[in-house]
C-alpha cells in the first residue's frame, strides 16, 4: 500500500465562497475525511481563497476561472481523490446574466467532468453542490424524492443539467459523483450575496448585531433551511459515503428545517429577547414576494435521511450554531 | 398584413430520418399547418434529404452537420416560423460513442437555440423530438406526467438536458419551444437502425414481407407504441398548439398503445393469419432483454391527451396503418 492510497488529496472549487471557506476550515481543523488522513488540499476560486493559518497538511490556493486555459489540467495533475465542486454564480446573477450563468454554472462543470474523463484510469469522488431550485412549481405540500425536475429559473436549469451529467458520467464509470441539494443556508454570516433569499438570514443576523433588518415578505412565508455547519457536514458525509447505496440516482435532496418567518422570529425572540426582534422592519417587496412564492417549502428527503445525512433539529438550533460559530 | 405573416416558412432538421421523411411528405401533401399555408420548407440532415416530387411550395434540401461553420446562420436567414428539430443519433449509438452522442444530441441542439437567441426579435416555434428514455427505473406500473427525470442512458440524459434548455429558453422568451416525447415508433418501415427496440417493428414488418424475424425477448414483454403516422400528427399538432396551455412545462409525454409482444403477435395473426406469425423465431438475447427490461411499459400522458394529442386506438390499428402507408 503506497502513501497515495492511504492519504487523501482534496480539491475544493469555489473555495472562496461562504460554504467553501467553512468547508476549508473544517477540513483544516480535523485533518481527516472518512477515517483517512488528508495529505494535501488545493483551493481554487475566481478570487484567491484564503488558506487557514493552521493545517496539518499542505494547503495551496489558486486564483482562476475553471474554464481558463490549462487551469483544470493543472489542478487535476495531483489526481485529487475527492473534488468538492461548489463553484458557481447564484440564482439572481444567473437570471440577470444569461450567458454568465450558463458559462459558469454549466460549461465549467462539464469541462471539469470532461477533463476528468480525459485521464485514463482516474475516477475521483466528485461532490457537487446542487440546489432545491432544480424543482419548480406547482409543489405538493411536501416535495418527495421522486418529484419531477422542472426548474423555473436559469440557475435551477443549469444545476439540473449538471446533475444529469454527473449521473451519466458516474454511470459510465468516468467519475464517482454525488449531488447534494442544499436547503437555503441560514444564518449566512457577513454581507448579503445577490440571492433573493438573503433576507432569511439578515432578519436574524443583523438584529443580533444591533442593526435593523428589512423583512420583505409576510410572516406566514414558509421556507427550508440548513445551518452553514450542517451544510458542511453534508458535503463531508457525501465525500465518504458508499455511492453504491445511491442506486444510480446520484443527487439527493438534503434534510432541513422547515420554518415560517414567524417561527424564525419566535426562535430569535426566545434566544435574544424582544428588543432584538423589534429591529426587524416589515417592508413588503412584491418582487421578492413573487420570487419566494415560487420556492418549495418542505421536502421529504427520505433518501438522504436513510443514508445518514443529519439536519439541524430546529430553527433555535440554527440560531445557536450561528452564535457559536460566528461570535 | 404582409405575406410573411400569412404564410409559413418551415425548417426540418433531421429530415432524412424515418420520421423526418414522413413529416416532409405529409406537409408536402397538405400544404398547410394549423390553417396557414406553407410558403417554403427547408430540409437539412447529415445525408442530403430527398425532396418530395410534388409540393405546392418551395422545398429546399441542404446536406450538413448543424454544428458546421455557418450552416445554422444560413438556415435561420429565412427566419423559419416553425423549426422541427428531429436530428440526433439513436440510443445505441449514443451509448456506444460517448462524444458523438453529446456532440450531436446535446451540443447541436444548444447551438440551434443559441443561434436563435442571437437574432433580435426572432422567436420561432421549436418542436423538439424527445423520448420516453428521459425516464429511468424504477417505474410505477403507469408513469405519471410529473415523474422524475432520471435517465439511465446517455441518450436519455442528452434528451433530458435539451428539454431543460428548451424550457429555459422558452421561459425567457428566446424561442417558443415544445418537447414531444415519442413512444417507440412501430411499425418502422425499411431496414433497422441501431436502436435496441428494432425487433418490436421487425417481428411485424418482416413476416408481412414473407421474411423470418427474430424475437429476442419473452412474449410477456410490455412496451409503449405509436405508429409513424400518429407520430407525425403529434409533431404537426405541436407546431400549432397554443403553448400558453403548457403552463411552463414544455415537454409532454405523448399518448400511445401499451401492448405486450404476445398482444402484438395476436394482432398480427388477426390481420395476416397464422402462417405469417409462424415466421417469428424465438431466440432470447439476454443483452437485449436486459436493456428492454429497463424501459417503461405504460404512460398516463394525461397532459398530452388533454391538449388534443391523439394516439392509435390499438395495436391492430398500428398494423393497418403500416399496411396502408407502406404497401
Amino acid at each position: 500500500v503506497t502513501d497515495s492510497q492511504d492519504t487523501l488529496h482534496l480539491l475544493i472549487a469555489g473555495a472562496a465562497g461562504m460554504i467553501g471557506r467553512k468547508l476549508t476550515s473544517r477540513i483544516a481543523a480535523i485533518g481527516y475525511l472518512g477515517g483517512r488522513a488528508v495529505s494535501s488540499c488545493t483551493l481554487v476560486d475566481v478570487i484567491e481563497p484564503d488558506t487557514p493559518a493552521i493545517a496539518g497538511f499542505a494547503m495551496t490556493a489558486r486564483q482562476g476561472d475553471l474554464c481558463a486555459d490549462g487551469l483544470l489540467e493543472c489542478l487535476l495533475e495531483e489526481r485529487p481523490d475527492v473534488i468538492f465542486h461548489l463553484a458557481g454564480v447564484v440564482s439572481g446573477e444567473a437570471e440577470h446574466d444569461f450567458e454568465k450563468g450558463y458559462t459558469v454554472n454549466m460549461d465549467a462543470t462539464r469541462l471539469l467532468f470532461e477533463r476528468i474523463r480525459g485521464i485514463e484510469g482516474y475516477r475521483p469522488r466528485v461532490v457537487f453542490a446542487s440546489t432545491a431550485a432544480v424543482y419548480g412549481q406547482p409543489f405538493p405540500d411536501q416535495v418527495p424524492d421522486d418529484f419531477i425536475l422542472a426548474p423555473l429559473t436559469s440557475y435551477g436549469t443549469q444545476k439540473a443539467i449538471c446533475e444529469l451529467l454527473l449521473n451519466d458520467y458516474s454511470r459510465r464509470g468516468l467519475l464517482d459523483g454525488i449531488g447534494v441539494r442544499l436547503p437555503t443556508v441560514c444564518v449566512r454570516p457577513g454581507t448579503p450575496n445577490k440571492a433573493a433569499s438573503g433576507f432569511f438570514s439578515s432578519i436574524i443576523r443583523d438584529p443580533l448585531n444591533g442593526q435593523e433588518a428589512v423583512l420583505p415578505v409576510s410572516d406566514e412565508t414558509r421556507h427550508w433551511f440548513v445551518s452553514p455547519r450542517s451544510a458542511v457536514r453534508f458535503l463531508e458525509h457525501a465525500a465518504t459515503l458508499d455511492t453504491g447505496l445511491l442506486e444510480g440516482r446520484r443527487s439527493l435532496t438534503m434534510p432541513g428545517v422547515s420554518a415560517t418567518v414567524a417561527e424564525q422570529i419566535a426562535a430569535l425572540e426566545r434566544i435574544a429577547g424582544a428588543d432584538v426582534v423589534r429591529l426587524i422592519r416589515r417592508e413588503p417587496d412584491p418582487e421578492i414576494e413573487r420570487i419566494v412564492a415560487g420556492w418549495p417549502r418542505r421536502f421529504a428527503a427520505d433518501r438522504a435521511l436513510a443514508l445518514g445525512f443529519v439536519a439541524d433539529s430546529s430553527f433555535d438550533e440554527i440560531i445557536r450554531v450561528h452564535l457559536e460559530d460566528e461570535r
